[in-house]
């Protein structure tokens, strides 16, 4: 199963080039990320709040296939995938409104002690939700494509 | 009628303080600005690129009642009101997931011809707009002119 | 004493329309404040994480006079004014290379504690700071109190 | 010759984690290019507007080493390098207070007509930069490390 996020482009998200700033389409990933542990009932406030554990960003990346204007209507197909006991990556589609991409984007996620930025076992919650959105979760038994 | 704009508050609103950044709730406003003008089939691609009309901001204000954190959802209440036959002046009221409100905030609104920065009248796109989502415009009694 | 910021606008302070997004004005405002306080020898970590005090802004205005372009060097210039034993006001006056007014904004701010968000005295390094850089500090005529 | 960018962080580059926002990085990074740019004599009203020739991103990525607080001062440090005739890549060190890598990063640029979105030669002032702040330029004689 795939989340898909759809987001309308602001004002606020471009530039004087006239379409979207780089940097936003990050941020953009980024609120996509957000509404998939929400939709897997996580709580936001506690999540990127300064609790004893959290789970920083190490890498981005990101390729710019098409310009994104202001009111375009587009979508996030956000893809996570564990990489290790304490890690994941998250892989980002972004859409432009006749279904071409716009740009790709990954962030890679270290699940750390907030006091000590010691390497931790990723959460019940974060685990679940891997399991939720991931494409390897429903691969066993998955007599029906998944979309 | 009035116009609400449904907003989850995201990480990225947030500042080091744990609660959205002020100049934000302003961008927030924006949004539902945004968000009103789609609504009234406006072509937000056209009307907020650099065409021979623009309409900048020449003042807006604030006040914060109440701290929003990442993974509110809130309300931003949008009442737009005529204020001469080139200006408008747009009122916004944030509540909180509770009802509460955690701000309000005005933008002030100038129709100029881009080339010249010269005032210019409504076009008539706004004229509806203003008109769609006024509460003047319903006015049984609105036997003078607004102003 | 006035206190004086110089910011060249950049790109990501811009938008579709070509000049400089509203909202971010008053963004450039606070970093002016911010870097105030360095100057009165306020550590901004400690100031703005979040600790027992806090000084969250309550009302801000702006007028905006002037487009900013990219590249654009202004300075902004900072005015605090103690408004209570617990609050002040900071009035800003940003100005373009030619020496004109690009715009005009204030904000208000409540000195609070932060687990109860009830109010609290002015802390000594803010005293110290509006005394530092208010123009009713060095007047020599000041028989009365600012306030 | 390398070219350095001094920048403070501030609040407003902070999220509720109480560290600068990842995608906020990579803007810091776009303000050092600017800089550069402006250092090389390039007008950026005329540079970053919508005129025939446009310099998009194409491609980026960053490794996060260290978190950055607000009142952080920290130096990026610029490199770039042509990958062809019509493109080229910054390289992009951000160090921290104490000399430490807060986190690197990249951009890819591709010189196009904004009209057609067709490649298009660097311009004479982006070769000028090119070889004002690349290291290769020094190379024939960089007998010593460049700083």
């Amino acid at each position: 199963m795939t989340f898909d996020f759809l987001r309308t482009i602001r004002f606020q998200d471009t530039d004087a080039a006239g379409v979207v700033y780089f940097a936003r389409l990050l941020s953009i990933c980024h609120e996509a990320y957000e509404a998939s542990l929400q939709a897997s009932g996580i709580d936001l406030k506690t999540f990127f709040s300064r609790g004893a554990i959290a789970v920083p960003i190490t890498h981005t990346a990101a390729d710019f296939h098409r310009p994104l204007l202001c009111g375009d209507e587009i979508i996030v197909r956000l893809t996570p995938t564990p990489t290790g006991p304490d890690s994941f990556e998250i892989a980002y589609q972004m859409l432009n409104a006749g279904g071409k991409s716009a740009a790709i984007a990954t962030t890679r996620h270290v699940c750390i002690e907030t006091a000590t930025r010691q390497r931790h076992p990723l959460t019940p919650e974060l685990t679940q939700w891997l399991q939720q959105w991931s494409p390897t979760d429903s691969s066993p038994t998955a007599a029906t494509p998944p979309d």
